[in-house]
């Protein structure tokens, strides 16, 4: 007998793929939107033979491939859009987030990478800067002629980023800066570019001119020679493995009192002058610190997005490999995976969540261009990409994982790309801001404006302010008791429970911050460290409404009449599906009944029942190219 | 000026370990219990400088070193302990347990490599096959002289079992069987040891006799031999680079008409006899399927442990960081991580859970063990262990991925260990039964057992016996409601809520599936399909009261007075944190209100402080030898 030889017939079963209605492309072209056209310029780089994922698993040879990949897509022209217009560039924000979206449907570390490149690196340079860094540096940064990174996080200080123990200071005599690292734990960490291709970076240092110190600025540093040499002074260290992301040289870098000319601090916010005087126009070391550090919101914009578009891939494998399987079942075939309530109970509620973050991250970028200049709306626009960033990456690694989940043993598999998802997304909730820190910015933010509101009244008015909001409150309760059923799937009901519960959230801890360091005489810090948990759910609350209110105003918006009903269904799960989530909370707040909440769960059971007609089709609308997706359970 | 050779203390700040009244090791040794030798061997054995974790990238080199651990521990005797006593081992499922729990703070792969070996495919010959097979076959197995795997799962049917494709036809002229792939989707897949190692395979595949079919059987297939080379007939393919486990060979089998003498068939449930026909003690095809099915419920007592066992290495991890990085804060120094309120909501609750699940496992091995011989207690020792399974691997998963979350940047580095516990804990949710499956088989035989109670009634009593418990479970509510707050803390008031939770879904589903299958005639697979998502929540009630039994049974037993109190304390925070979690479902159902549903919550973060004074002292008592701990954070 010979070895066996029979030729099987290896495909897949199809995907099923019912009557919508609508038409994916027309879904499309709604997501992506007026920047059709740099999508498909990025997706006809990124499925080029030669971008075929990275199977090897030598890391230092993924991150010369990735190299490669990102000099390719910077020669294609792109690198020169992030430059600033009066470069000729024709920078904005929609552009960069247009790219790394198709990127992130693509490889995590190239994502990674470009962003470090053009968004940390020739961001903050822009961000940072004036017209003579503009011009030094960006050009080169943008065709890649110059690498550089973002040296910000040291090993002792990774969040409180305000007690960084880089020092840069001003030599009068000699019209430079020192800069030194003075301690192991001041070392720069997981800067990404450090490792190897970096020959600039943006570091971050405590300004010390002559007895004065001023806070944390940002200074351009030279690390390597053109021959990637480190120069003298400088010690990096690789970072070695991590989890994902390896196609990413991050590293580690010390500084021993490298001089550094007085034109490399970036100066927007301060400079020192020719005499050797320090000059801001914000005042407080406090003020200028979060200026600055607001200007880098974009990053974390981007990050809700990429978090985002993995989610996507993710969902589009999982839903097109539940709509080919089939296990168990009476009938002449077996049932397929997608058509069993615990499938759709899983899947479907995370695929509204996808979309109700592309909306949340498209709101939140025009709110950004109208804020421009600063002013009263920069905290608010902070607090936006906080709550946002933190809420869609979280949900984005849940949705890799229930997703990977719901593909059994194929989901194991490197090749159904699961594996590449859930390592490169890990770290989106902790870098950029780390979720829970970003969460109480938020809250911060919110105890803030409600300050500013009750500031101006005086004690007694303070005091029946709040008891009118809690009688208004009472008042909500009980016509929300009293209200009908039907209502849960009206938006504008649906919006008033988010609402309800983050103003409530927000009352109760304003009063109660207020009663701590009042009364009993806290000081703010510990007073916030007490209210912590209770901050968290005020800022997910916010983070929530924020977000239905981008899915209600998109699907409002919706230019053709045949995504209404699907767009629709969707808001309504992404609603239910979070009211849900938090029924105890108006259940024990006397919001809803006991019958209101079982309602609640029904509508999420009936409406994943009902999305999951529409699930490939919602799918295939993300427009995730058959090369980038990989996994070959999902093609086809 | 020359390159930064300056030397810093790159030392760690101490972990902080508070006076907590308990000695670490007396707890260890209440955890180790009687088997603290075998434990002890094992240490001894993974903490030799040989048995570093492995740090290459290639999944050959991988594969090969964990083959090279697997004969060090098997030469050091450990195998023949797997031997049954009557080949002169001393076989038992606790020592098994004890090995497989201080591999799984070593290695994930080398755990399951030994898994595969010694429990699979040595475990499936003891439970299915007679002497001849034990003879012939357990103690070359023990001592790894012959390597072997478990070829159930196909292509077409991971979960369906029942449904394989693979035939085995008697042949009653030559007296043997013939094994075959009919198809490209009867192939084995993610079987371990089959892509390199493996010689002889355990082959489930439908038995043919003559015209009659008898469904799946297991025999014992050579699929290799001695130099490795797959035998005529046998097509085998590796299944190349997974998410994690990659120092596990699994592969593809198909066999092309292969044929098996007759004594190979494992013979203990069924047999051919000598004259060519089929004899079983057990009639029904389905019976003896499952009956053979359930002897291999060790499997997943096994996976249920070791998954707790790797949620026990990234508590060790995240919960010693904790206590010694510092992060913000205004006093002298920076607050630690640990005495962040959020810190301790996130954490404490994980750590209550991994011990739950340390007695939860504990108590099954009792079960099992005194359920020997089959009979009655089959169905609920198969019930247990698969809803312990599924609740703990999904638990450790998320265990993991919170305590990374919770170490930050240094959480993603590979040094750190989360990568592996990650990627290796992954597929615990998927092998050996999925746990959506396995729920589902919970809700089943719960279902069943319900149904048995009702068999004997006539349909008057069983319309009174649903009326009846309606009203214990009225007076239930009502005793409830008016209790006072204090019993939260009350054991027996806890697993009061658990209990009436847990009968409540019980009776509501079997009320409804009693209507769709009399009264609206449904099928009975469509009539469960319909209830799943109420079945699902029935099984995790069922599962989560009968891991709080288990804690409370083992608070109970301790032996020493100053392990009382903080044991009592965790069993209270597990309790109140999954009372928490179904929060909405206690108010919705009106056994609870308002003010006890906030008390729920506040106890949950107050006993999440109280918790946070032990919890060094706490992970200290899992005892994980540094060298499995890896992790440079962790040490120290």
């Amino acid at each position: 007998m010979q070895s066996d030889k029979r030729t099987f017939d290896c495909s897949y079963p199809p995907i099923e793929r019912p009557f919508t209605g609508f038409e994916p492309a027309a879904l499309q072209a709604y997501l992506d939107g007026e920047l059709v056209e740099t999508r498909n310029l990025v997706k006809s780089i990124v499925t080029r033979p030669e971008f075929r994922h990275f199977e090897g698993h030598d890391r230092h040879e993924y991150r010369r491939q990735v190299l490669v990949w990102l000099r390719t897509i910077s020669d294609a022209g792109l690198g020169r859009w992030f430059l600033p217009p009066e470069l000729g560039g024709q920078a904005n924000l929609r552009q960069l987030l247009a790219v790394c979206e198709v990127l992130s449907f693509h490889d995590g570390s190239l994502l990674i990478k470009l962003g470090v490149q053009f968004g940390l690196f020739g961001g903050s340079i822009q961000q940072l800067g004036t017209e003579y860094h503009h011009r030094k540096y960006l050009p080169k940064a943008a065709a890649c002629q110059l690498l550089g990174g973002f040296a910000m996080t040291e090993i002792g200080h990774g969040s409180n980023v305000q007690a960084l123990e880089t020092t840069a200071v001003y030599d009068s005599e000699h019209r430079d800066f020192i800069i030194n690292s003075p301690s192991y734990s001041s070392g720069k960490t997981f800067i990404g570019n450090a490792a190897v291709d970096g020959r600039f970076m943006v570091v971050f240092a405590q300004l010390h001119v002559g007895a004065d110190h001023h806070g944390v600025h940002a200074f351009v540093v030279p690390i390597r020679d053109e021959n990637g040499q480190p120069l003298p002074g400088v010690k990096i260290e690789d970072n070695g493995l991590k989890l994902g992301l390896n196609g990413v040289d991050n590293g580690r870098i010390w500084f021993q009192n490298i001089r550094l000319p007085k034109t490399e601090l970036l100066n927007r916010f301060a400079e020192v002058t020719d005499d050797g005087r320090y000059r801001s126009e914000i005042k407080s070391n406090n003020s200028r610190f979060f200026t600055m550090i607001g200007t880098l919101v974009n990053g974390r914009i981007t990050m809700a997005l990429a978090a985002n578009g993995m989610a996507k891939s993710a969902l589009t494998i999982a839903i097109r490999y539940a709509a080919r399987r089939r296990q168990f079942g009476t009938g002449l075939q077996e049932t397929l995976i997608l058509d069993y309530p615990a499938t759709q109970r899983r899947l479907m509620p995370l695929l509204a969540n996808a979309y109700a973050f592309d909306f949340a991250v498209k709101r939140l970028v025009r709110i950004r261009e109208q804020s421009r200049g600063g002013g009263t709306g920069t905290r608010s626009v902070e607090s936006l990409a906080a709550g946002i960033k933190a809420f869609s990456t979280w949900s984005a690694m849940h949705t890799i994982q229930v997703c990977r989940e719901s593909c059994g043993g194929e989901g194991y598999m490197f090749a159904n790309r699961f594996a590449a998802l859930k390592a490169d997304a890990d770290i989106f909730t902790t870098f950029e801001g780390d979720n829970t820190i970003l969460m109480q910015l938020v809250a911060k933010n919110l105890l803030g404006e409600l300050k500013d509101q009750l500031k101006e009244m005086n004690p007694g008015r303070v005091a029946r302010f709040f008891v009118d909001q809690r009688l208004k409150a009472l008042k909500k309760r009980f016509m929300s008791l009293t209200a009908a059923n039907a209502s849960l799937l009206n938006p504008e009901q649906q919006l008033d429970y988010f609402r309800f519960r983050e103003s409530t959230l927000l009352l109760r801890a304003g009063g109660r911050f207020r009663r701590l360091t009042r009364h009993k005489a806290m000081d703010a810090y510990s007073a916030f460290i007490h209210l912590q948990t209770e901050l968290l759910e005020l800022a997910e609350a916010y983070a929530e409404r924020q977000v239905l209110e981008s899915f209600l105003e998109a699907v409002a918006n919706v230019p053709e009449q045949t995504l209404q009903r699907p767009l629709r269904k969707l808001a309504d799960l992404f609603a239910l599906f979070h009211l849900e989530k938090h029924k105890a909370w108006f259940l024990e707040n006397g919001f809803i009944g006991g019958r209101r909440a079982i309602a609640i769960t029904n509508h999420v059971t009936r409406l994943s029942q009902e999305v999951r007609q529409d699930a490939v089709a919602l799918v295939d609308a993300f427009g995730i190219p058959d090369q980038c997706l990989g996994a070959p359970i999902a093609l086809g």
